[in-house]
């Protein structure tokens, strides 16, 4: 007998089929036992008129009838017949999966994180994320973006800094990327608009909700831009794509978790660091305490744009000449400042990225006056000689936007298996 | 004025324009000027009725006149009125892209990538990689597929075996992912399908053609299969579907190759190691020498496989159980063999797969008998007493297929910046 996938079933009422999948919950009600079947393509319940010794958590062979059932999801149920357990659980499970909520310390979650992935609520949030990578590079593509993928192994840390991992390469050592950056840049050269969808590694000692030490970055450069403008406005056109997608393909899992997806705005609005720090001080008499901004600086910033402009998103511009990278294009009207700036979504940065310098001379000077040395970075310098073009791009932390879109109370729950200070296994 | 895409040129027929791009051209003929420009749409000639001071690579900005030209690629070209160096080349070029082949040695192809990526023909193996990027994330969905990421530094190596490069995780000591396996593994008792599109990093001191330390790995894994056949069953439905895709949206860059695509068989013959080895020896006189297959047994049992059934796929099935790793599912019928299996195409391995051992008793004694140790290995082996249907899946190197189509003499040409034992820049 062939399978039939549980999303076909409505096409066989009255028909007996034979599914397989893995059983999400089971109740039993006197003789009755009601089993919720689940396979990669929908879940139904299946209704055995007798006690059957089956658990969460199984995979299961099942036979039985199609039937028209209004209340449930699929608008079918199987009237069960057979009953065959594919691959038993050997021992108890050590957390509940039959639970509407797993409701479990992050580090029992995580812990367990093989098992705790099977809950329908983590499953769905991996669906989401399923469909925000999809929809990152179908968009890119409709934008002219051609998809290239970077060496994650290097000579020289990619953004300089302390927070790299070191690796014994051979004889020699090598650095794990910290973004793609400088190849990104290289590529405008060759493509003109490149995207990267790939992992980054981070050595920074944090311990927080937002920071993880190895996480997805969408990243994309573009050239012949008029100024760091032209690179916002195409993240507003990407985002305003990307989360009418997900909508679309992501109701289901969306619903789940109890989450709207918010309006993008036809023009995000945007705001200089220095201005929305006087703003915070003055309406919300909250100091932001480095040249940057922090945490709560972000919420309140985001605060702001919604009181103002009814916005879930705020790009924050001209971050500080001391505080952006070598690459960072100076403001031309003030050299202290720069073309530098973050995307804020609903209280925390999603995106860092800037207009970057394109011109040889000015590049090595910048370098030079940051104190950047040239060695390793030879590669990337040498090619500013030969016409590089008006340039930007962005960093977009993928798990970012799951967490924000589903209000998860860290990132480390929109990752199926999160790396950071102590946390290198499962 | 705003800048018109080289692709929308036709819709502007004698009227002005203002286009931007790099020149990859520049020809001079008495007192005009001929310059190829080239956007993220497409390519155009400009002509200039005057001597020009343009050179190859530098970026530009020119208005003229759009005109119907029928030898022209785009069916049009640009009578230039005004032309503007946006980024000038401040030296001479240390290769010639101008010429119809770049015909560089390697190490000089790829000490000078940043600039010998901007050549057409090696534009041209990017955008096939995009498409062919786009044609596996499509294809594989549609087939149910969920996609996931897993995570690449890991506690423990995750093949076992020595070719692994070791990170300074912290305190700690970490590995870089030689695969996704114990991960897609897992992920089968979640979302049943999965894929995964990522780096993967081999420590091998290899120094041959289709070999290199990191590269990006197409990898999937699908849980209840009936055998291993399922799995090759699935390669082959995808190989005909991605195929397609190629060659409709890659038409324009096959063909500045010369290259054609393949017909994938309906069904891709599949044959036993020992039988393989067996006819090669009898037919083509060739001895191969180790357990597993060797290169010139590749491109011979390739050779069979196109004499035979006029296939340039053949599957190598049922490798002996010393050479394959812990996990892999040992032959019902012999267990000297496993349900291990690789696709050749064109005489190269593309694919390494097979069905996986699902239960927990038979996957404890199978490493006991490899002498594999669980140390490290806990988190995935616990996961393997919660009910594992059975499954298979695999590991295709994506850059091989490029390299495979074109008929490149390195799989370093596959790849923007490679890694090999000698190279970690640019």
């Amino acid at each position: 007998m062939e399978r039939t996938l549980i999303r076909e079933i409505k096409r066989a009422e009255n028909e007996e089929v034979l599914i397989r999948g893995r059983v999400t919950n089971v109740r039993s009600l006197s003789n009755l036992t009601f089993i919720q079947v689940q396979d990669y393509t929908s879940s139904i319940q299946v209704v055995f008129e007798k006690n059957l010794d089956v658990k969460v958590s199984e995979a299961v062979e099942i036979i039985g009838t199609a039937k028209k059932e209004e209340r449930s999801k699929t608008g079918f149920e199987i009237q069960g017949k057979e009953l065959t357990i594919v691959s038993k659980c050997i021992e108890d499970l050590p957390i509940d999966l039959s639970k509407n909520d797993l409701n479990l310390q992050l580090n029992t979650l995580l812990d367990n994180r093989t098992l705790s992935l099977r809950h329908p609520k983590t499953i769905a949030i991996f669906k989401l994320y399923d469909i925000i990578l999809k929809a990152y590079e179908s968009v890119m593509r409709e934008e002219g973006f051609t998809e290239v993928k970077t060496p994650k192994t290097l000579e020289a840390a990619s953004e300089g800094g302390a927070n790299f991992f070191k690796v014994d390469y051979f004889e020699k050592e090598a650095f794990l990327a910290q973004s793609p950056q400088l190849y990104k840049q290289i590529l405008t050269g060759v493509f003109e608009r490149v995207f990267e969808i790939g992992p980054v590694f981070r050595a920074e000692p944090h311990f927080t909700t937002r920071h993880v030490n190895e996480y997805i970055s969408l990243d994309a450069e573009m050239a012949f831009i008029n100024s760091f403008k032209d690179v916002t406005a195409m993240i507003n056109k990407v985002f305003k794509k990307m989360f009418k997608i997900i909508a679309r393909e992501g109701e289901e899992y969306l619903k789940i978790w109890g989450a709207k997806m918010p309006e993008v705005p036809g023009e995000i609005p945007h705001i200089k660091l220095a201005e929305i720090k006087k703003i915070i001080k003055e309406k919300y008499d909250y100091e932001i305490p480095a040249n940057d901004i922090d945490p709560e600086g972000e919420r309140l910033a985001c605060r702001w744009a919604k009181e103002e402009y009814d916005s879930e998103f705020v790009f924050i511009t001209h971050y500080p000449w001391k505080e952006k990278p070598f690459y960072t294009m100076p403001s031309p009207d003030n050299p202290e400042e720069t073309e530098g700036f973050d995307l804020l979504f609903k209280g925390l940065e999603l995106i860092t990225g800037s207009q970057r310098i394109h011109d040889y001379k000015q590049l090595i000077e910048n370098m030079e006056k940051k104190g950047v040395k040239p060695e390793g970075l030879e590669f990337y310098l040498e090619t500013f000689k030969f016409g590089m073009a008006p340039h930007g791009g962005w960093g977009l932390g993928s798990e970012r936007i799951l967490q924000q879109l589903l209000g998860l109370p860290t990132i480390k729950e929109a990752i199926l298996f999160p790396r950071d200070v102590k946390r290198l296994s499962p």
